[in-house]
């Protein structure tokens, strides 16, 4: 809130006030009952992919770097990347609010704008929700989507020999979240080696993540490497996740489920050149291995697969490197500048 | 917690160890992705029905009334009850949960406990979530079922001379949420009214209330009145939902989902006996009026089918009055001992 703003706080508009704005942002049709009711057609063979997230005021998001609009595209955003991580399209989503009762009503209205704003370019509607009161204001998100059953995306069915594709940039975000973090910085920028247009890109890569929907479609068309006529999902075989937590976590993830390890090249990472000119090499390549939140893929599929993909994705998609039979994570160097090292996971978001 | 209990926080076990306790209580195959799958088959002509539900400690629960087993089942228990308000069978269900770093290891584990005892008597999953460090722990559960499309029980489809059935004894949860904040009262039951069995009967009310599923096949073979030979739910024309929020809400939210009004007779209300003797009428009226969280049904639907169905669902369930052309909910007396008067919402749980 702005110093002087006299907007009306949730004491004052009541449960009956909060529910009728927030159908505004609903379905119609969709809300006014006990729960959602959504018609699925055509099943068959598809399974329903669900997946859950809460934010909490000061742990996930806090004024100082996130808007209320920006919370709630961040929010959306956060469960939009869960279903295309799972190779599902997005059905709904339901959300559940804890607010306090001297939240001002406009706080919850930019929430919302910024949840269907982002909604909105992914096709897909609030379905209802639930609000109650909360000492800390709370969002806890659920989204569905559905996925062929042969197109789901698993963390462990990922091979030794597979190439291991990232979707986009890494350690933006967390570009970004310094910069907010660090106003005072702002006015140094004009000595140091960032320009404004960078400093906008970072902070919108932390304010407005984009879930990699638009990579399923690609991934769909892929040609099979054993019957190239075909673009059968299951004949490729991808393993992937999301790298909400971190590109390090996805990779440990990925090959701790599917027994196996991978080799990473760090002269491979999509790292924006920007960042290293910024902060120096080494602390770019920490901020993208364990940064988190860029919300990009990262898909291991045989090598002539990935190499179609990145290819229709184009830059700054690339190859980062490959899985391999022995376990452990172990970071190389294609230019031969620094030696092999391997990765540990402690770096990792620690929630407690 | 107990003094002297000395078990391990979640400081102590960190996030892993939480996520691996946890997923001890979820189905298997179904967690360990970024999203739940589940397989749907025979999908053809059902909806996806979802509900959500936001519990904050202090708000909905607290360590004087409610043990965490029993804030579990309470949980799970709201969410399959907004399922049945829907007519729908329950599929999963997905828990985010906001927990502080010296909440104890145990209370997570006995809150899943108290869950999963709901869910299996229920043959529900749970399908995955979230856990978050929060300030104030809080639970946030997204149910989620199916139901055959001309089986889906709406609030707007009652009609002026349907008869209105309430499965349940309604007033007793309130009562029991009465004992357990008044302790001092178990002392003074000896001279009160009050047996040990009733009592134990109204605080197992509020802590283990029972989502009413079991009803849903009992409508599902009610005679049509059209065609006596089919059980045609469409044809019978069922409106409803749960009283959760209370029996006086639970009719007004039907009487103005559907422009009716309701005729309400306080002699056919089921409100257990021991209470009125307690309590008073009057009280015992009040409780069973806007007391909530009886989590029964509240169903609209003609005269002759409601009588089979209370006739099927046995004592203490009962008709207890009939929707009327005339907005306005209309408290009758039978007996005529009490005149008439009209009910308002006022008394309804407000969250802020």
């Amino acid at each position: 809130m702005q110093p002087g703003e006299n907007s009306p706080v949730l004491g004052d508009i009541g449960e009956q006030g909060l529910l009728k704005l927030l159908h505004q942002f609903c379905a119609p049709g969709l809300v006014g009952d006990d729960a959602a009711c959504l018609e699925l057609k055509d099943w068959d063979g598809k399974s329903l992919v669900v997946t859950t997230d809460v934010l909490v005021d000061g742990v996930h998001f806090s004024e100082k770097t996130t808007s209320p609009e920006d919370a709630g595209w961040r929010a959306a955003a956060a469960n939009l990347s869960d279903l295309a991580a799972m190779g599902a399209s997005a059905i709904a989503i339901v959300v559940g609010l804890g607010l306090k009762s001297n939240t001002p009503v406009s706080w919850v209205e930019r929430l919302y704008q910024g949840m269907t704003a982002c909604l909105e370019e992914y096709d897909t509607a609030i379905a209802g929700g639930d609000v109650v009161r909360s000492p800390v204001i709370t969002i806890a998100i659920t989204a569905f989507g559905r996925v062929d059953q042969e197109r789901t995306i698993r963390r462990g069915a990922a091979k030794p020999g597979d190439a291991i594709v990232v979707t986009g940039y890494h350690g933006a975000s967390r570009a970004g979240l310094e910069l907010l973090l660090h106003p005072e910085w702002a006015q140094s920028l004009s000595q140091s080696n960032l320009s404004q247009s960078d400093r906008n890109f970072f902070i919108q890569a932390h304010q407005r993540p984009r879930p990699r929907l638009d990579v399923l479609p690609i991934l769909q068309n892929l040609n099979s490497p054993n019957s190239p006529d075909s673009s059968n999902y299951s004949a490729i075989g991808i393993a992937g996740m999301d790298s909400s937590d971190g590109l390090a976590d996805a990779i440990f993830q990925i090959a701790r489920a599917s027994g196996c390890g991978a080799r990473i090249d760090r002269a491979k990472l999509p790292i924006p050149g920007a960042l290293s000119q910024w902060v120096g090499v080494e602390t770019a390549l920490d901020w993208a291995l364990y940064g988190g939140e860029d919300f990009e893929l990262v898909l291991s599929l045989p090598p002539e697969s990935a190499e179609e993909l990145v290819k229709k994705l184009g830059s700054p998609a690339a190859i980062v490197g490959t899985i391999t039979k022995d376990t452990g994570i172990c970071l190389t160097d294609s230019t031969g500048a620094k030696s092999d090292r391997y990765l540990s996971l402690n770096k990792g978001f620690e929630h407690f």
